[in-house]
């Protein structure tokens, strides 16, 4: 099937590009490119337009790395947020999902990625020096971290645990246990263990 | 999970964008537009670009209604291709398909579609006048309908059919049966029925 012979060189162009995507095939991406090809001039343009456009325009806020229209992205000019809890995560998505909760009111911090040194990535590469920079600066109570828990996460961890050491900040980190609903004989052991390490009195589940 | 709140305009629109595309969710969409955050501004200009092009200056073969770069196609204008047989299809998507096969070296007639009166198309709506005008004026010999084996796809080949009884053309269907690998008893009992009354002499698969 990799041999299409594509009556149109615009076409094959266009199915090539999809084909990039991450999870796009070549049948998928001339699926979705015989698509366009049905639709209005004006709304493809607008596609193609968009994609362009946050390329091009996009920019990373100065002050958390996290993506924005502006030099300073809506949540960190946002006032209404805590500023002293600083929420440290990997990647723009993290902020994404944890705004999704609407339990958090802080600030963050994206770090771009964890320390792995078998993708060459060192804490020069991240934005750790800019997080401890931010913590000393501002008035910081709290640093949550908010990584994998792989052993790249927890590595990245330690790391910036041990930055912050001499400076009067508390460092958290998020709370690992069964998700809700799970059933425990489904939890793998190393959940399951921490769970029971890390319990809580029951009154603080009744609070909330 | 539907009421994101993206730090950027451009990141939600472009999100906005790829969600409307078919199979592709919101969740997905961001997942595209992360990655295309990733890449070169020259690539995602390049993508944007070919989705824009491809839209505003591909047009359909003036013969067979295939798309093309040109008026005619590239099929159609290809020497060595025999005139004689014209193989009608639905779509674009047939041509490549059956293209793909190499088994077939005729010319090409896209209908657009088949007669659906519960979606308002009529045989007005289809290139068939234009077919039987080019079966008129060609030398054909031979006309291969090629279309879905639905009550659609039954109606449009019988109407095609009648407008073509008057011409001195030879009018095929392709072959329907067990597919090639395929076991008897997970075949459905009406394709098995005629793979039995069409049946073919043994010895003719022997010659291919």
């Amino acid at each position: 099937m990799l041999n299409d012979r594509y009556p149109s060189k615009l076409l094959e162009k266009a199915v090539e590009e999809f084909a990039k995507l991450p999870g796009i095939g070549r049948k998928t991406a001339l699926r979705l490119v015989l698509h366009l090809l049905r639709q209005d001039k004006t709304e493809v343009e607008s596609f193609g337009n968009a994609i362009i456009q946050l390329r091009k325009e996009i920019k990373h806020c100065k002050i958390c790395h996290n993506i924005s229209d502006t030099d300073t992205c809506t949540i960190c000019s946002n006032p209404a947020r805590t500023d002293s809890v600083i929420c440290v995560v990997e990647t723009i998505r993290d902020v994404l999902s944890i705004e999704n909760t609407h339990q958090f009111n802080g600030r963050y911090h994206v770090l771009g990625g964890v320390i792995s040194p078998m993708d060459g990535v060192g804490p020069g590469e991240l934005e750790i020096d800019s997080l401890v920079e931010r913590v000393k600066q501002n008035n910081t109570s709290e640093v949550i971290l908010a990584l994998s828990t792989t052993m790249e996460g927890d590595t990245t961890n330690f790391y910036i645990y041990k930055k912050l050491k001499n400076i009067e900040v508390k460092v958290t980190t998020i709370a690992r246990g069964i998700s809700i609903g799970g059933e425990l004989e489904y939890t793998d052991e190393l959940t399951l263990g921490r769970s029971i390490v890390n319990r809580i009195n029951y009154s603080d589940t009744l609070v909330h």
